[in-house]
């Protein structure tokens, strides 16, 4: 019989990584959008998914991130417990809105609290990579960061794994459209370049530096004037259907920004207040309806504690 | 006959561009190095050089940096005044510190006082890098904007021309090493690849996002950490005498931060501390006697106010 101490249920948010500016380096972390995972601590060793629900994704243990990002940190706790994981799957996976991401670092969050192994955020989302690696072919961290910290996010190196909290306002609301195509990672990632113009990089880290600093004075001119990507987006948007229109309805509409979500095919529209998100939400609505390409729209504002528990 | 409101003195601080990770983006002003100006206001329209001592540079107004500014300053204010404008250079040209930046920084501060014309920093920068178009051959802000806001600057953009304030622990010294060989600025752009590797340009814009979140957060680690350049160092090193092991022995001796001043041959260390950085400088001193090259070395803590008021 489980008592209390034997089961721990939490909340995987899904996330926005890249922010335009910040390629493979922010990231952002969403509120009403996520999976519901459950961990059951178990006499027998080893780790199993014994329940999952919503899409079609490996129930091999060797082959699932939450269950290979438990294995990592179980391994290093030389756990003498095994776990059972159950997955509600929310976030469709090939989203763009980190749906690894969320089984991964909301694996590691409810199985350090269940079994009190005490890491830090930092070493768990060192183990929720390898969940990442699994599902993405590389141990990319930063859409485990925000899911893990919350908020806004800077990956500052992989190697050493260094991750920086950056203040988030708590007004502001994210509109993700995901249009149901399906767009492959690794055609995301060889559609760019190897080598980028300097001048361009040069306009690029001047927007991360301009983006980070506006989170610390609060000042939401130079917050959306820095969410510009002159590196990426040029590349990628031609992926996605109607990105050029979204982004004109989105910034007409007062959207602070908008942008690719991670590899895409979702976008983001970042919006200050609810009242401006739901305008952008409705606009967004009203004309992908008549492109015939099935989307779904949702609206988060920014979740700024990451993996929440739910029961315990 | 002049009275208190027809001249005004002013230092014109030398300033270092760049910090490793912000190339064209970051710099810093200095304290103890900088020009003298004084400006005069005559009724007789046009700007001339009446007097230079220290170098031997343009006194042709329209080929002399702090003129040129001016004049541009004039002409937008339709002023009905000229201006005298007397120097005393102590900013050896093509050092790396901002020398022709500190003429066209400490013109625009001095004139806007004298004439009261009530110029924002962010107008006195764009007069200024008319200044900086004569003499390096390009408009370049990043000079320019710490010798007149003084501290640590960001230029987020030039078109149009954005530049931050940084907060700016006043805790900290540089030590400027300035090996008395020369470095043709045409030169140092030319080493530069036009295109870099995107991987690196993601290390870099991950540096300039930490290194301004440490300067909100006072967060000495992480600003030294930031302190790294994979884009730019490893070319215009190469022509720099000794830079590995002038880097060495800063780190070596508590410096938080080494590399090249704007496009050298000057190399910065920073460091927390007088003592800390005076014990660099005389580790520096030591090493660098014995390799035969003339150099100077300077001592400064990092100047918040920019171009000063001497006397008015």
């Amino acid at each position: 019989m489980p008592n209390k101490k034997n089961k721990i249920s939490v909340f995987a948010p899904a996330t926005v990584a890249n922010i335009s500016c910040g390629f493979d380096v922010l990231g952002l972390c969403l509120d009403t959008i996520g999976d519901e995972m459950t961990f059951i601590k178990t006499d027998q060793k080893g780790v199993r998914i014994t329940k999952l629900e919503g899409f079609d994704l490996p129930k091999d243990p060797n082959k699932n991130a939450a269950s290979v990002a438990v294995m990592e940190m179980l391994s290093k706790a030389n756990s003498n417990f095994g776990i059972d994981i159950q997955i509600k799957k929310n976030i469709k996976p090939g989203s763009g809105i980190g749906s690894s991401a969320a089984s991964s670092a909301g694996a590691v969050v409810g199985v350090n609290k269940l079994l009190e192994l005490n890491f830090s955020k930092t070493e768990l989302i060192a183990f929720a990579q390898e969940g990442e690696r699994i599902a993405c072919g590389s141990p990319i961290a930063d859409n485990v960061a925000p899911a893990i910290f919350g908020g806004f996010t800077l990956v500052k190196s992989t190697n050493p794994l260094q991750v920086l909290s950056l203040p988030t306002p708590t007004d502001l609301y994210v509109v993700i459209l995901h249009p149901q195509i399906e767009i492959k990672t690794a055609d995301s990632r060889a559609i760019l370049p190897e080598k980028i113009p300097l001048k361009d990089a040069v306009k690029q880290w001047a927007n991360v530096g301009s983006f980070v600093s506006a989170l610390y004075t609060n000042d939401y001119n130079l917050f959306s004037d820095s969410i510009t990507d002159f590196v990426v987006e040029p590349y990628r948007s031609k992926l996605i259907p109607f990105f050029n229109e979204i982004k004109a309805i989105a910034l007409q509409n007062g959207a602070l920004g908008f942008g690719i979500s991670g590899s895409g095919p979702s976008t983001f529209s970042i919006c200050k207040g609810e009242k401006t998100a739901r305008e952008v939400r409705n606009q967004i609505d009203l004309f992908f309806k008549k492109t015939n390409i099935p989307f779904e729209l949702h609206l988060s504002k920014i979740n700024t504690e990451g993996v929440k528990i739910i029961s315990e």
